[in-house]
């Protein structure tokens, strides 16, 4: 892929944030990697959606410096770069603000998984990572974002989760392109939305029981899934 | 009515989904039988509502065969077929994850009847089915969430209820033809939301009485009904 | 005015209803009162906004009989032709199902006044009726949902609040014509959806003090009024 | 800049209001001020938004009397001329009755940082004035909503909030012209409804910790700040 058609690609994903009502302002971004390249495509930092073009993406290198563009990256690029390095299978990512997915993440709670609605797309919770330490603060802010992130899988394997929040922050998720993880952005913020209702309705109400997730996860993404056209 | 008609009768109630903000991307799907020919139009599975065509819809047999169509009709196909057996008098049938009637049915809850806009349409509770048990999991999951839902109204008239919500999983809704039971999607989410205002508002309010139940209802839907023209 | 005028003014004044999303499908209706010639134009029984035209609008004198018009006026036409009766003062009345002022309306609790939004428009709480009582609903359940309003104001000034919600079902509003009862339905709306919010965030919080309700609502409806253009 | 430029732009920030959903009706107004004239342009009162036009916007000077304009200035034009005053460095002021926003001023709670949407724009909370006094609403109201809103900052740097809520009221906003109190006030909202649903969700959720507070504040603000494009 050039470029220049990375750089459309995700143009296009940050732009179906504003079309999913996920972002206000500059609030936001989404990255895609060319592995074959070594290099990322990244919104820069504090552009309106409204006054973005796809000139405007700029190409950083996995050690974020920047390749081709003449604007600033996303302040938030070095969580992308980060999450890249580690992650060899994800090729997109998408950082926003959207409202109920951030108020988990300011509430500081995993989000239960209560239906199958989530038990589609995520098996088990939704990750909420632990807040982040003043020596990760101080050593090196954005790149520690991503440790906080990685750090919620260690015991998990990341395919069953393509979304996490971090607390007192806001949701990352990811996907095999920018466009998959702008989907699992907008499924996120769908799930949360749910699950607030579900826990302010019945705060008493427990999980989903593991076989009804079993089943949802396995129908959809098991090697014997059924849903979707093959 | 040919399979054509049939069919794009089928795609016009799917799409009102999206005109209501009922699903979003793959969520949801809409049938109705043509009882005539003993078939069933129904969305394919996993097919976005923004790529869907009347072509795409799937027409199937009573036992689920592929009568006409090249796509995978959807995964819940046995969940309307077993209800279309089960229930002579119903010609369409509406399953979506419409957010407020989902969080109830997250909630393990039935919709309690706190007023008027509720009665108009169901008479006493919108049921809430039992969690499916393990073995219905196990046997066929699908066909068992119309069991789920058939249990709900064994000591119940169909009739009062055009609608029921299974527990952590989302609502189905049914009437004469398809676009009847997406109105009723529509009013269940609607309904939906003002109960769950209504509780979260104030957790001791009981019922409505029986009394106004009864004269709304019947107002609306009793053999002396005077609302609507006749 | 003419039958047409008047007829045009009502239709529009429904429509707006549908403009401020405050009904779906055939909820909620409007009429205005032509005092001179003692009618009531009013929306026909059960008719969908996206089908209703001006045409379509009945007129009925005040004992309710059709003076003009091929069509069922709505269901809820006595309350309107009781409370116009009642209140020589009133020229239009609006009814709705509105999301937040139904769920108060189903809470069976006056809107509290909290802020110098609600100060603004209305003195003091809005009142919820009284739960109908079953002589009442069996003498002429519309006729007496006129009086459950009627009974709000026998120790308050009707001027004080163009809004009320009845228990258990939904909201009435009035004004001068059509527009301005559409209007106050509008601004009922979302001084209950602000209350909503207000309660469920700090279920403490007292009425707003009295100084300040005098302020505001002396500043914009009192004799030395100085909100507006004069 | 012209009258006829001032008028446009404070025009231009008033509908954005709309735009945003921030308004219905004729709630809220926004002002900016020329420190060179020594004038302020404003809403008039009680002109509903889709009426307003540029040559509508009323000319005031400090001490509120009309240098341009026929129609009567907002109501709240003592509020903004006495903000105008206090605070030299401030160039537009908006005032609205958004809903989250006031419901927290309703709640008569100061807005907690909760996360990182928070601090990226506010230091710390977001204050809430003392109830206003009884001499004070008879003294001056609308001068003394100004004196409410100052007294936040007699020990605080008005430049780490440009917004605050006043109790019982509603927010007011503020920036360097009326385009950026806009601004202001919608990130506000956003923050507000955020914050609504992490309280509503977990409501032993403590304050955001100092050191992120700090971090993202100065990332955006500071003077090494590296947010944006430079």
């Amino acid at each position: 892929m050039s470029f220049k058609e990375l750089k459309r690609e995700v143009y296009e994903a940050n732009m179906e944030l504003v079309t999913r009502d996920l972002v206000i302002y500059t609030f936001g971004n989404v990255s895609q990697i060319d592995r074959d390249k070594g290099v990322v495509a990244i919104k820069p930092s504090g552009v309106a959606y409204e006054n973005l073009t796809a000139d405007d993406i700029v190409i950083v290198d996995l050690e974020n410096n920047i390749v081709e563009g003449t604007m600033r990256p996303s302040s938030d690029t070095k969580t992308h770069t980060y999450l890249y390095r580690q992650w060899q299978h994800i090729g997109g990512i998408t950082h926003t603000h959207s409202t109920y997915a951030t108020a988990w993440a300011q509430a500081q709670q995993p989000i239960p998984c209560l239906g199958t609605t989530h038990a589609d797309y995520v098996f088990d919770t939704i990750p909420c990572t632990a807040v982040i330490r003043n020596d990760q603060i101080e050593r090196d802010y954005e790149e520690e974002t991503g440790v906080q992130i990685t750090d919620c899988f260690i015991d998990r394997d990341v395919n069953e989760s393509p979304m996490v929040i971090v607390a007192g922050h806001a949701p990352f998720t990811w996907g095999k392109d920018a466009a998959k993880s702008v989907y699992h952005a907008a499924l996120l913020e769908e799930i949360a939305r749910m699950a607030y209702l579900t826990k302010t309705l019945n705060p008493q109400i427990g999980d989903l029981k593991q076989e009804i997730m079993d089943k949802h996860y396995q129908r959809k993404n098991g090697k014997n899934a059924y849903y979707g056209q093959s």
